[in-house]
């Protein structure tokens, strides 16, 4: 039982999820990745989340080798795989078809940055990717969902640790994080944010983006070596 | 007492609808069928669902003929039944009036695909029938409510087994499945496609839906063949 | 404790209402009315629900004479009052504040049958009084309010046993019944109506009535010498 | 433990804000505000509302000194401080994001009063601050934040006693009161009001302000000399 404590941290995360209502039966993943030895634990595949069990958890390398564990693994996790790759310094990824989140990623939209609600957490609009080509749909799909997202991060020069979220068109969010209960607060945060944006959009469809001095402030109150949030840990 | 596993499932069936709020009051039935007997037990018509027992529940045959229990069986069992002869191979049907599904249903429009959640489960639009006839309203109205969605199928060619959801104009959703279980699941599903999609259309109401290559996807990750979602059985 | 039976059942109404989610705070009352003795007992006024006691109910005659009870009864009480010296055979009215029929009060709109869930409860649109006059709103106001809804019900000729509710333009949902429980019940369910009313012309503004037949159809299902819907009592 | 109970009231305030669901996490924060001592009870920074225990609230004076607590006080303090300073006979402060008012502040608007819930609590609309401009944000921001609300009253003679709500631009809520409970009310109530205010609106865009006549009413119903609405202290 090597891997105990990493399937207990993926487990409390996905149990987290579902507490928090972003889950529905099976709808979502989330992965607790151990960066010295270079493995996650993550969710079997469509196992409802009542019925889960730490135990229940597969431990998968980065070659998505299962390393510990009897039950088929979450069909999502060559996704996850390609971010710990591909995104050094995190250690954990969640994805969901939370309502908001997956509204504005159907609508292909990204979520502007509309209030310091958002400015708390990222500084950018949440980006939507583009719609998966053909050609990556008929390939390794989970593993081309991963690439599609590291590549629109790349392409836009979009730094992973300052946005630590992003919506698949036509699909939902992945999140990521240093941790991975990281992660699943961002998954939380994420909805909240793709609601207000929703609704504020509703009352007024012109609105500007909030302007970029009271979105700097914001994200520095929270982050960096200013940061005056929280406590001195 | 020669029913009585078959109205416990249809009783659980029914409180799981409550519990997942898909019911208000008396609002729903879900029945559970007998492939062999050719008979299914249905909830009791207008029992509230904290007073519900499973030996309420009432079994009826094809013909609605009340094979056992005491009580007036739901007024929409007639439905259940043209469904039950019908549509080979299922053994649930559920009737519900959960909110943005019965939206759909009276703004008398099919829920478009619009995303993986929608894919993952139905490879077309959530049907929506015509408004009935005031020929067949006048006649055996819950009957004719059968008949309309069978109708509607064999119309368009829609596949049951591939679309176990509909939505009847100006009334609200049915949904059916392979099992009791999987005809509540549908319904759960359905409420929230049905709020995805409407959320989708208020971010932008051009939204095209979602090209058939990653439709067929999703579709056949978790369907036929070559699925590759859940756990081997 | 002559009245005992009277104030717990209100209390139990009141109680209801709060547990269904209609009410915050202290936003609404609920009154039961004893039609042998012409009294009705009601919440008594600002007293939060989680403390509310059935001793703390107060029974008030039809001339607004407190008969038991050492609280000031609700501000609204007088408009109880008229509902039950102008609309024979009921015996409880509800009041709440509850958001998506309060919206349309506000709106200064009915709210249009679009479905048989509509339709199941009322044949008609739920109406919606014009706004009070100067005059009215300096007289004697919760007694004005009363009589504004008994007038829009007689100058419209509107039946107040067919349609047990009303939006009170820019204030909010009065329902009633034959019971107090069927007052409480026709509050839930007018919220309910008004939320799927409200999301299915944002899915088409232009969305027409349902049409007569099936309005009576459904209306009739559960009402009047041929209704054939729940148990034989 | 000379400040326990003031201590102890700003942390009752704060659970209630998560028990109410106007809190994500540590968005949000309550104060409690000795008038004789002139000191307030806040919210630790950063510190999620799940493990809040009332020995970890900060006790600061009105030059943002810390007078009792170990641990950083909450990164909104000095907007607390402002208002204490600048609004006589208030006792409680409280911030939240919660999503309506907060939608409503990033839409820069005041939520206009169109129906007898809002005039019920104040008699005007809910004033939106302007944007805050560069020179304040580069400031000492939460301060400036104060200032900021302090100065739309000022400039437009709203009356904070009788508007005890405020949206910053961009941001979200703030509300007071002459008692922290008070303050806390008032949060739940301006999140209520902007829900039914967006709801109204979408119903009819150009529906316009209830009649001044019916505000007054409803607001001198709970308000001022000849007040009648709950029980006598």
């Amino acid at each position: 039982m090597a891997y105990r404590e990493l399937k207990e941290r993926s487990w409390r995360c996905n149990m987290e999820l579902s507490r928090r209502n972003l889950i529905k039966y099976t709808f979502g993943n989330a992965s607790a990745f151990d960066v010295e030895k270079r493995m996650f634990a993550i969710k079997p595949s469509g196992v409802p989340y009542d019925e889960l069990q730490p135990t229940d958890m597969v431990v998968v390398d980065l070659d998505n080798k299962v390393v510990e564990g009897t039950l088929k693994f979450s069909s999502d996790t060559k996704t996850h795989t390609v971010l710990y790759r591909k995104f050094p310094g995190i250690a954990g990824v969640v994805h969901t078809h939370s309502p908001y989140a997956t509204a504005w990623a159907q609508a292909m939209k990204s979520i502007p940055v509309l209030g310091t609600t958002h400015a708390d957490h990222c500084t950018r609009p949440v980006p939507c990717t583009p719609v998966m080509s053909n050609e990556m749909i008929k390939g390794d799909y989970e593993e081309e969902t991963g690439n599609l997202i590291v590549d629109t991060f790349e392409k836009n020069s979009f730094p992973h640790r300052e946005i630590e979220m992003v919506l698949v068109a036509c699909h939902g969010p992945f999140t990521w994080g240093e941790t991975p209960e990281k992660a699943v607060y961002n998954s939380v945060i994420l909805e909240e944010l793709a609601r207000i944006a929703f609704l504020t959009l509703r009352i007024d469809p012109g609105v500007p983006p909030m302007i970029k001095e009271l979105i700097d402030k914001h994200y520095l109150r929270k982050h960096g070596e200013s940061s005056y949030y929280g406590q001195t840990k």
